[in-house]
């Protein structure tokens, strides 16, 4: 769609490695001058439009969707390069994955890998913004400003040395608001934005434990403290990001309230005792634990304490909660409100939705729970008709509690009923929060936070009843499987003396 | 898939004319030499399986699915004409449908010609069960026998000689029992049978008038009544059907208490005033008026008065109305109850699902609704909110009552709110009766009779609200369509001034 060759000028603009060592980083944030020049080269350009896949279904391809339009843009300021090496990064780092978006990198972890209760590296997911910057790390360095009684350079080094700085080991979840989106978008389609707003399942979650050190302690031991007008830190990334034409550095916030309560806003070079990868922000990340995972800034090279939130696109104008009568008739950025703390929710990891379970009576579940904000699970209840009854799972079927981690759950369910049976999952945190019943109830234009009950649908088949065990020893005897399930069977199903017994016993209509 | 060459013998075993001017026909039910052949020719054949449509996306294709296993049947015993000719007159008939299912025929009426009272003939649907026999009118003759004083043979001559019988005009609805069958398959799949349980949306119905004799005038005048042996009347017709590797004439059957109560059982020749149309059934089929469709036997040439229900397929096997419960792995002939009375329903024409619709403050909606078994529609309401609030369809705003026909219903419905909405349709009839609220309610293993409240949803942008007036100014004046939804705006949704002052206004967290 866009034909570079009109803009050969453009591939000496900026800089691929604007600072020694930092690869795939160029700085947008304190050069105006740049932005300027990127604005007027989107300016009337016409680019790739983004998919449609809300309204039809989604491609069954591995990567699902393709960043046509981003890559587009990189390549008209001539940044193609960045695209290029963040899927090297994806290949070396993320090879086994669903990759819902090839770039900016959105990444799912199977549903295999989310049995564990820490998250292999390898498998956790990855949701970018931009393309993933390649920083040595002895080359890098966070600067500290704004309302701090000193400003900062540190090095990792300084960041590492813990005479300087106490550290922490924090087990955290950190979840995408864009965690389950798909049943969203399966029951209305909703805000189609210029990142496409990827259709995640149940697996924009993991969890690890990140090493580094609380970002109050380096406030405090390095800057001085905050000065009294410092309500919020801006946190920035060295990644590119564009938005309606604009250019910039990722930017987002977190209150200084909540870094000031908690150790788990972390600066974090560490994550499951191995070296923080390239793809989750290495070689240093925010974590700001219980937030959505945008306030988790990666690559963070710049950290600055504000009075007002940042102005930066992802904390302004994203990550917004509109009520469901909220959408692009009228959407502004000031009548939907910011998503910082996440509310519980929970997940049906197995079995599989609309699949067919052969059973004596009993169907096993698992999944995951979580909620955010240090909340804590304190009960997960499965239900196996629709939200009527619920059995809780007991005490030695959940992992650990944790502040700032899921709990993942496993239950055996009496089931007796046959056919397709509906299940659900809903989870009461520390705060007795439980969970909106029905995706409705919480749909939102944005498609942030299903955090409704996840609903699956499963082919209950139980041969503990004598008519079925009848049945699928008629297939077996056969060699027929009882799989697929919509595939008719091709022998009579009664023998006529018996029908007509039946039909003899008891007639069609009545006698008079 | 079949390699027909392997049974080049079969291509004289039937004969494609079995009677002079009847093309097409091959008689089965009274030669059971030749059903045993067939029943050999198959055996052990391996056919083209069913496209899997129910777990997948359908086809956007037209002809939406393809009858390859059919065609392979009537290949495989030398009647691959019959599939020819059926298609041929299809291409004549009915060029303007939504072909479903190539061969057998299974043809939807589209959307926009469902809004006269009348369906006309060339997009009235079909739903057939083997090929079109081409039956030239003066070679025809029905047969009756069974339980009768005196067995006869009738030409169409006969029937239509009004000094021998009384003929009546009557206005019927016709309906398969699988309309809206989609919305089953969507929630839930169900049988795969044999012959394709077709995915009708709406359009699976229709009126027309039909012109004919009532069968009792013929049973009491041409055989001098039925014997009181008699319960039920089947009717045998010259199409050849295949379930589970036998072969068959359709043939279905209905009570003689149906038959003797109403003058609404017609021998029909007619329809809208047209000679009937071969794919209907032409030179003479059954209309059965308030049953499911599949009772009204088509090109009927013989009519036995039985003392049971028959036990043709169609009537034995199928079009039987299972528990929920009740599926692939339990279900026998006997354990679900045979639908002959329909009943009540309806749907929502326009807006079509998934729609925005771009309004100051009034949708307009329109639709049929019909009950059958000689019931009368009485009520038509429509729910602006997924079925709380109900508004009733005005009296002007519904076409005339019949006993045995829709009426069809319009409505201008307030509505206020923006986003996705969700419609939906429930009508009483002259019984009370009315709809089951959700597609859960009444789903069902084959399938049949989706008779709860149909759901739309509508984007619906009021543009009575300034909001929303002032966004559709702004995309206007930059020359942006609204549609389609799922596009992002690209330009700023709000000035910087203005969402400070708001975030200062309305702060994001507490002051404290």
């Amino acid at each position: 769609m866009v034909d570079t060759a009109n803009t050969p000028s453009t591939l000496q603009l900026f800089p691929y490695e604007d600072r020694p060592g930092w690869k795939g980083y160029v700085e947008w944030e304190a050069r105006p001058d740049r932005k300027e020049i990127v604005r007027e080269l989107l300016k009337g350009k016409e680019f790739t439009p983004d998919p449609e896949f809300q309204f039809v279904p989604l491609p069954t391809t591995n990567p699902v969707l393709i960043g046509d339009r981003w890559k587009e843009y990189h390549e008209v300021v001539g940044l193609r390069s960045i695209v290029d090496v963040s899927w090297e990064v994806v290949q070396k780092e993320k090879a086994d994955m669903i990759h819902l978006l090839d770039f900016p990198y959105n990444g799912e972890t199977k549903r295999e890998h989310l049995l564990e209760k820490l998250t292999d590296n390898k498998h956790h997911f990855v949701r970018n913004h931009g393309g993933v910057p390649d920083i040595d790390e002895d080359a890098f360095e966070l600067e500290i400003g704004g309302f701090v009684h000193r400003s900062v350079k540190l090095s990792l080094k300084d960041l590492k040395d813990e005479t300087k700085f106490p550290q922490s080991e924090v087990t955290v979840t950190i979840q995408c608001s864009g965690t389950r989106r798909i049943e969203q978008i399966q029951q209305y389609p909703g805000e189609g934005d210029d990142l496409i707003n990827a259709p995640w399942g149940e697996g924009a979650i993991g969890t690890a434990v990140y090493r580094g050190v609380p970002l109050k302690k380096v406030l405090k031991h390095a800057c001085g403290g905050v000065l009294p007008e410092c309500e919020h830190l801006e946190f920035i990334g060295a990644d590119t990001y564009f938005k309606k034409g604009e250019v910039y550095n990722y930017a987002v916030s977190a209150p200084w309230r909540k870094v000031r309560a908690s150790e788990e806003v972390l600066l974090a070079w560490e994550m499951n005792g191995e070296p923080l990868p390239k793809i989750h922000g290495g070689p240093l990340r925010v974590v700001v634990a219980g937030y959505i995972g945008a306030r988790s800034c990666k690559w963070v090279y710049k950290i600055n304490a504000l009075a007002e939130p940042s102005m930066g696109p992802v904390q302004q104008q994203e990550y917004l909660y509109y009520t469901s009568q909220i959408g692009k008739q009228n959407h502004k950025f000031s009548n939907g409100f910011s998503i910082q703390d996440m509310p519980v929710s929970s997940a049906i990891l197995y079995p599989l939705d609309k699949t067919v379970v052969i059973h004596d009576g009993v169907i096993n579940l698992r999944g995951w729970a979580y909620s955010g904000g240090g909340c804590w699970v304190e009960r997960v209840e499965v239900s196996p008709d629709g939200g009527h009854v619920w059995y809780a799972v007991q005490p030695d079927d959940l992992t650990e509690k944790h502040y700032y981690a899921w709990r993942l759950w496993k239950i055996e369910l009496p089931v007796d009923a046959e056919g397709w049976l509906e299940f659900c999952v809903r989870t009461w945190d520390s705060h007795c929060n439980t969970e909106p019943t029905f995706v409705r109830s919480a749909w939102n234009w944005d498609l942030h936070v299903t955090s409704s009950c996840h609903r699956i649908k499963v082919y209950s088949v139980n041969k503990s009843k004598p008519a079925t065990a009848q049945r699928l020893q008629a297939l077996e005897s056969r060699g027929i499987p009882f799989m697929p399930l919509t595939k008719p069977l091709e022998f009579p199903l009664e023998d006529t003396q018996d029908y007509l017994a039946s039909l003899r016993k008891y007639p069609r209509e009545p006698k008079n």
